[in-house]
């Protein structure tokens, strides 16, 4: 394992750790950023700091965070541990607090960066499983930011690794499709490319973000509409999307395949986001 | 403050810590218990540890928590810090873990105590604000167990303090009544102490199951049932439960004065409450 960042130092991972009064483990407050470092440099680090920044917002701290600063920390802690290829994350919370929920009026937020392997391209399809343990909240502001609780998710990816499938598809409260557990979903259908609004509870991911910027070079319509369950079994080809994985096409859902009829396009969108890549 | 119980050791604030890799911190993957200690006991410790017992289970790693053991180390930090009357935390995460949502196979859990000064009694009733931030999640597992993710829970406070508010209500997301931030919701009307069943999204609160089950004493009919916001108009008082605070009045809700006429019923179920925390 890589050294760790912690509140403006490099040190070895064993030393890396938070008070146990800080309210990111007591209460989940805080949020945190994975990225994609290619090349030395963090891939779409705009739109992640954009995205922080939102959810500081939302968690009334912003003011607490330097943002300029921690772009610089994030560029000489990676050029430090000189990593070329690398999942980096950025977790930032309240820091500590008095018990009880109500936060500190000044808080002095505990940051801490890791470095990680980047995990090999997966080739094969995922096979998913549609969770019924828990739903995507979409009624929460937290649905649309990278908040620290990621708790839920994790009971639908158990849910669906003990039916035997490699991912969780998130229904929202009115049981349109979500998101998977770490990633976006996309359906592809007659040369469209469908996505579920922010508005039912998806992510604003960085990489759905791009995909859709990307739709059209790639011969592809980009419409967000609410997608149904049974819309998966009528699509050319369901996609998953993250910063991490990028692109990835699923095969079944609930043991029902699914269609694999839009290589070509996915092989499109796949090399337009490479392209991207190599060019920053 | 006083010393923290982590790992089987008694140690001072600023030594207690986590691994930045603790999945408690980084996911929210673990729960706690917040307790009442009086005459240095903790109250209703049986219900608290099977509360715990069912979350570790739907988390899945109740067989890497010694509860026994975690029950006599309660019992000697408790005699060790002396503590009379105190606020008792217990948080449980499944310990640190590699990158990614999915858990390790065999967890090492990390566990923390906190013992902090008993809050003064409350005598003024609670001013209550309706949350539109967010909404509780009837359709998780986790609206049934008390997982660390409190962050809508925080966000609904935030959005009632700026209201001037004291606490928020939270609607579940088919719009009827859940809870408080940090407590169950009941009203009593016509000789009933209504509350919302757990389907709803009601924490299985400690205390809310005490006070359903000494209502009959009280001269109340104990109901478990859907609640919705002109309920409130209508009742003749609306309390509010938690292990600590144990039955708090709400004097209004969005602005408007709530019923207080349901005084006598209210005393009587708050001494047999007492009675019950003397004679353990």
């Amino acid at each position: 394992m890589m050294r760790v960042w912690q509140n403006g130092r490099i040190i070895e991972p064993d030393e890396a750790h938070v008070s146990i009064a800080d309210r990111g483990l007591l209460l989940g407050d805080g949020l945190f950023e994975t990225m994609a470092v290619h090349n030395a440099q963090v891939f779409d680090l705009d739109a992640h700091l954009e995205r922080l920044t939102s959810g500081l917002g939302v968690l009334g701290f912003v003011q607490a965070v330097d943002l300029p600063k921690l772009r610089s920390a994030i560029a000489r802690y990676i050029a430090a541990e000189e990593a070329s290829s690398a999942v980096l994350r950025v977790t930032v919370t309240r820091g500590a607090g008095p018990r009880g929920l109500a936060p500190p009026e000044a808080p002095h937020p505990a940051i801490f960066m890791t470095l990680s392997p980047m995990p090999a391209v997966r080739k094969i399809p995922l096979s998913l499983h549609i969770a019924t343990v828990t739903r995507r909240n979409e009624y929460s502001a937290l649905s649309r930011i990278k908040a620290l609780p990621y708790l839920d998710n994790l009971l639908a990816l158990a849910e669906a690794r003990g039916q035997s499938a490699d991912d969780a598809l998130m229904l929202n409260t009115r049981g349109t499709i979500a998101c998977a557990t770490v990633a976006n979903v996309f359906v592809i259908r007659e040369g469209r490319l469908e996505t579920p609004p922010v508005c039912d509870g998806a992510l604003p991911g960085t990489m759905r973000a791009l995909v859709l910027c990307l739709a059209k070079q790639a011969g592809l319509a980009a419409v967000e509409n609410s997608l149904h369950v049974k819309d998966l079994a009528e699509a050319d080809e369901v996609i998953l999307t993250n910063s991490i994985s990028r692109v990835m096409e699923a095969r079944d859902c609930n043991g029902l395949p699914l269609g694999r009829r839009a290589g070509a396009a996915v092989e499109r969108l796949r090399a337009l986001i490479a392209s991207r890549f190599d060019a920053e």
